[in-house]
């Protein structure tokens, strides 16, 4: 745990110059818009410590797989997400010096992200070699209500000299990624254009032929005017330019407004790319900054207004909750139904891929708590689209008649992971994508969905369960063999409790969703079953499978069991382990860590947290009792589902300390990874444990019932939620909850049990 | 299968020219004396498809680990064979065109390996682009009387034209390996030097600094008479040549002798490696190529006299049996305790490393029955040599005190592989070798290898499987998690009855041992305890865990199961697949391979054939007869043991097809993998399914019973056997089996259970 950023309700600060740290800076100071996103990479040339990065939502490469040992079945590629042309660089060259911090000294550093606004603002004095100063104030946004925009604002001091200097304004497609598997770039040229004020790059992606077209135009003033200068334009391969030479004066501020357009393919012709590229520059033109700055404020007012949560009496739990819901909003706005929540979000390379089982486990709660229904609606229907993909890989694994198993990591729908142990086995992510389905209908109500797409989704998913599970004649039972559950410190196990549920609980749900499709909407019913040749016998066998599954349970101790051989390991704590040797990931080899009872992340009790309704609290505590002080968390996606666990059992402690190892975990670089970028999906954890673990929100019957607890370090919090076209403010004091609903038809919600009928604008309170 | 090559009892015989399978046939046709070794490619240049190999014994180059995920406890590099300076180089220019026979009318090509005398030939008729014809004889062994050298003979008649010819003759370093995981060089120059009829290159190992010198020496010569030459030396990066012009004449003959000396810095300082390579090439020159043959044929008669099979009435089952006699013993000679049996010996590079298990498990018989004693001893003593680096090994794993694991894959001690199935869970290779150390002090009687070496291993060994299991306060017993056992098609599993039966069996031994030691020498035995600070505590606890170590077993059925789950899979027999779904490892992803019952190799058989004697003949029959009908022999180590069973339960037609299987692996290329090289390891499992199978030789009470059959389809076979300074040679034949005392003190056999008591030279015989 580092402390790298000041504590502050709605910004975050970095105070003074720390190279060392710059990469973990670059990471958590990103910007994005959902259709594009840049790390906080410097304007300026900078030969330090960096990690350069600017993404393109939905733009990938598919990386040749590297193994070390090839096993069949592997995909041939990893598709990765793709760091794209720079459309930041500014470059000073004053008296034969590069403007590099890494090069000057450094003084009044000050990098400022302001999450209400989405703005990233930095400032510093800079002494070149030969003593020349600038003083230089950077801000820039990718615009949200406008997403292929970015726009800078720099604004330089000469602070004791006057001089004519050269500003190097481009566009860079020539970059690479770091995580390459074989030192390749992944960009070649289409077109590149460079006039005096104006630069395009079209370039295009090896393999998958995305092209993205990246331009700038920019103006130079001072003091109000335009700044004359002397420009020659630059034409390099998959780059280009504009060399300007200005005269500094000491002590009179020049601002460069730069107006960057990202168009990708994706969105726009080949053909007219560029052409649109140019249209977009002119609009951000003729926009100008301000105009541009106040549109993207709006649209962030907006955005907070939706999903903010506020917490009194505690700075730091305050700030970490709105990074974790900014980050998630600056990643997916949910308007574009291809695209989805990569790990890193635009704040890294790293993993590769967009799509884990994150989205569907993570992830869409918090978008059904915080925006339209169509945004939840749309994760769902990118994996609808997937499903021949996912059939198809299915077939691949040797499983037949439209059994589908969707990919561990995804960006196309085609399997990217290559360890076979995770890839082949780790197949609880079907089960999440078909919970997925129950759980949006749920929340919203919208059983046309099922109609729609849902039903054949679940089929899909069905039909794999069913090959997958086995007859033991042995225990004469179906068994699952050899699969990796969400733990993933044990491997090619059998019969994982949580995977035997989840596949069971499918072959369940999709039996109701067929007869509820067949009562609705008759016509359409049959049409789908004859489409995937679906016969009645395939149910027959799922509910034979359903009545007869095997699972896992040791009875004398009341709980469920991770799998066959848990019993058999030798039972410690995490309270056992020496402080040297976590994290165990990094300490252990990885047999000593498969073998031990330690557990990564909620297992069973992911199951647990999914399934409540189906278990007594005393079943819940028992399995919670008996897991969680040998759980690890060494996956950011562990703590959430503990602190749920923990507020439902009232254990506050625990769910308040699992709490804050996730709302803080990229600014306090828990894990000693944030160089690397964010964990984006992980951050919808933090807002599942203040709104389903403090608050205690639940769904029972279409009504909302809230049973909160308040951490006994904080004063207050709330927090908005959408629920089926309304919305409803909730705050919680140490005394009581109130409950306001803002807009909507009047709503029914519960509070400990006690049920209040809200009118629009009606608040309500109780004693906590 | 391929049917490449002719059968005959003594040659491998390859007519007409066929460059689709010429990478089998370099790999079937290689040569090597246990120093070196040379796959059979052309000293012509040669544009077609090839896999140019030269080896050194010993010499290694630790490749960088490539792997896909990260595991910690990983290797960092891949020790691997390699690929070493070629010395066969005779290419020729006629007239611009180069001699190279994938640009060439081939005619009359034939090459034949003489396993009797060692030697590889080769004849042709080329015609050239222009028409011009040439018809070579080319000869050529590497001598296992000096093994530091090589001589080719080549003889060259043009057959239609008379001109002036260039012939570059040298030696190149510059070589490459085909598996270099980044695509690196392994080679750099050290020195070089090229004066008319010499050349020396030596270089050396980039990381591991070995030094090579590679020399050759030449004579041209021409109906008795050195031809006139003129002579222009050729110096390159890493290269050495002469390029010579000489006349050729119409149908007379041209004969170059060249002369190689391949000497490495394990055995001369590097500092006077050239010169000493200087003195083999002029003892080389001075001896002459046909005394060099006869020695070299002295060498090889004396090594068929000790252990040559003959099988009469099938041809193809005595070429198959003799190829496997002769690869084994071109590889390893015994001679030099630092040395191993790599998987691919001389004859390729695939699979990198050079000890496996195999030497313990397969190949250490062979040698204990074939050679001096001096050689089996050598193959442990080189595992003694490791153990302290077994003992790092294991530390790194996490264990502590001294606890040896010694590695799955090996050149200099220290783990090569990188699969954490293997790497870390494959850990029955530990039982094997100390199973080894028991199986040759049963053989030869030499209880003082315990004292000198033995148990110092055994109690490395025996404190990794004491800090290894676990005690499982569920099954009240002791419990190993996490395994891979023998039979790779299941990994991480439970309780592998065989790596939990071959632990258990370790401590009991070690215990023994310990008991011997200190009774036999105890002043030896105090200073080793108190060097490793053994204390007999450590005794107290094995024997505890061997009085309570789980056996996980089918007592229904009376067999012991595989591992804990494994009565959870679908039950099938490999007679239930369907043709297209062989081989499983290229067809099946490898998932489905893992649940699914069948077998890769021997596991729980495996274990029964190492520890008949603790078990009853019924059941042996009753797992043979589960066991078997799964397994699909994917494994070149697996149908040896298959078949000695099965000989031993009298299922003759079993044993016979299993043996079909072994004998003829590479030459046929049943598993369409010849071309990386032979299966030189596997190949001992021919001759133990011929001694240990057929010829059902064991040894009880430290004497030798026999209890043979004869396929049906044989009429009669023989081999010799080395036992306690006694040879045997043993007949058996359709009728009768008969044995002879060749040399030794007087002997006690059993036949069938009856007692004969030989006199050297004294021939006994008995109706079978």
């Amino acid at each position: 745990m580092k402390e790298c950023f000041k504590h502050h309700p709605w910004q975050i600060i970095e105070e003074g110059f720390n190279p060392h740290y710059n990469k973990i800076a670059e990471s958590v100071f990103s910007l994005g818009n959902g259709r594009m996103g840049q790390r906080a990479n410097f304007e300026e040339a900078y030969s330090g410590e960096t990690l350069q990065g600017s993404y393109v939502a939905g733009v990938y490469y598919p990386d040749k797989t590297r193994v070390g040992w090839w096993k069949n079945g592997y995909p041939e590629y990893f598709a990765k997400v793709l760091n794209a042309p720079s459309w930041i660089g500014i470059k000073f060259n004053i008296a034969g010096q590069s403007l590099d911090l890494a090069q000057c000294r450094v003084d009044e550093f000050k990098r400022i992200l302001d999450m209400q606004t989405g703005l990233l603002s930095r400032s510093f004095k800079a002494t070149l070699p030969d003593g020349k100063q600038v003083h230089v104030h950077a801000q820039r946004f990718c615009s949200m209500a406008k997403d292929e925009i970015g726009a800078i604002r720099y604004a330089i001091t000469p602070v004791n000299f006057s001089d004519s200097v050269t500003i190097t304004i481009d566009v860079d497609a020539d970059v690479q990624n770091m995580d390459s598997n074989y030192d390749e770039k992944f960009w070649d040229e289409v077109s590149k254009s460079a006039v005096e004020g104006e630069c395009i790059v079209t370039a295009q992606t090896k393999k998958t032929f995305f092209h993205v077209a990246t331009g700038m135009r920019y103006r130079i003033v001072q003091g109000g005017d335009e700044l004359k200068a002397s420009v020659k334009t630059l034409l390099r391969e998959k780059y280009a330019g504009n060399e300007v030479t200005v005269n500094f004066t000491a002590g009179k501020e020049i601002v460069i407004y730069k107006y960057a357009a990202v168009l990708s393919s994706e969105n726009h012709p080949k053909e007219k790319i560029a052409e649109h590229c140019r249209q977009v520059l002119d609009d951000a033109m003729a926009t100008g900054y301000d105009q541009l700055y106040a549109d993207h404020v709006k649209v962030w007012e907006h955005k907070w207004n939706e999903c903010d949560i506020t917490i009194d009496g505690d700075v730091a739990a305050q700030q970490g909750i709105r990074f974790n819901i900014f980050q998630l909003s600056q990643t997916y706005t949910g308007e574009d139904e291809r695209l989805n929540i990569g790990p890193k979000g635009f704040t890294g390379e790293k993993y590769g891929g967009s799509t884990y089982w994150d989205t569907e486990a993570y992830c869409l709660p918090f978008y059904l708590g915080t925006a339209e229904q169509k945004v939840a609606r749309n994760l769902l229907v990118y994996r609808y689209k997937h499903l021949a993909k996912a059939i198809e890989n299915g077939k691949k694994l040797g499983f037949t008649d439209g059994a589908a198993l969707y990919p561990m990591v995804t960006i196309n729908g085609e399997e990217c992971h290559n360890e076979w142990e995770i890839t082949f086995e780790e197949i609880h992510r079907n089960g999440a994508i078909a919970y997925a389905i129950y759980d949006y209908i749920r929340y919203t109500g919208d059983q046309e969905y099922l109609v729609e797409y849902g039903l054949e989704v679940l089929i899909g998913i069905s039909r794999f369960w069913a090959q997958r599970v086995n007859w033991s004649d042995d225990k004469k039972k179906y068994v699952m063999l050899g699969v990796t559950g969400p733990n993933e410190y044990e491997n090619n196990v059998n019969n994982n409790w949580y995977t035997n549920y989840i596949a069971t609980w499918t072959l369940q749900y999709t039996r109701e969703a067929l007869d509820y499709v067949r009562g609705k909407n008759p016509s359409a019913f049959q049409l789908l079953l004859d489409r995937i040749q679906f016969s009645d016998k395939e149910a027959q066998v799922w509910k034979h499978i359903t009545e007869n599954m095997y699972f896992p349970q040791d009875s004398s101790r009341g709980i469920f069991l991770q799998q066959d051989g848990f019993l058999d390991k030798q039972l410690m704590k995490v309270t056992d382990l020496r402080p040297e040797d976590r994290p165990l990931n990094q300490k252990w080899s990885w047999d000593r860590i498969l073998r031990s009872c330690f557990i990564k992340q909620a297992d069973v009790l992911q199951g647990l947290y999914f399934f409540e309704d189906q278990f007594d609290i005393d079943t819940v505590k028992r399995n919670f009792d008996f897991y969680e002080p040998m759980t690890v968390h060494e996956s950011s996606l562990s703590p959430c589902v503990h602190s749920i666990l923990a507020a439902k059992l009232g254990y506050e402690e625990k769910a308040y300390e699992m709490y804050l190892r996730t709302a803080r975990l990229d600014l306090d670089d828990y894990n000693n990874d944030t160089e690397d970028g964010c964990h984006i999906t992980s951050m919808a954890g933090t807002w599942l444990s203040v709104i389903k673990g403090f608050a205690g929100m639940r769904l029972k019957n279409g009504e909302l019932h809230f049973n909160p607890f308040i951490p006994r370090q904080w004063k207050s919090y709330s927090f908005r939620i959408e629920f089926r076209q309304r919305v409803l403010k909730i705050k919680v004091t140490g005394s009581r909850m109130e409950a306001l609903l803002v807009s909507g038809e009047p709503l029914t919600i519960h509070f400990k049990g006690t049920s209040h009928t809200l009118n629009e604008n009606q608040v309500i309170e109780q004693p906590l």
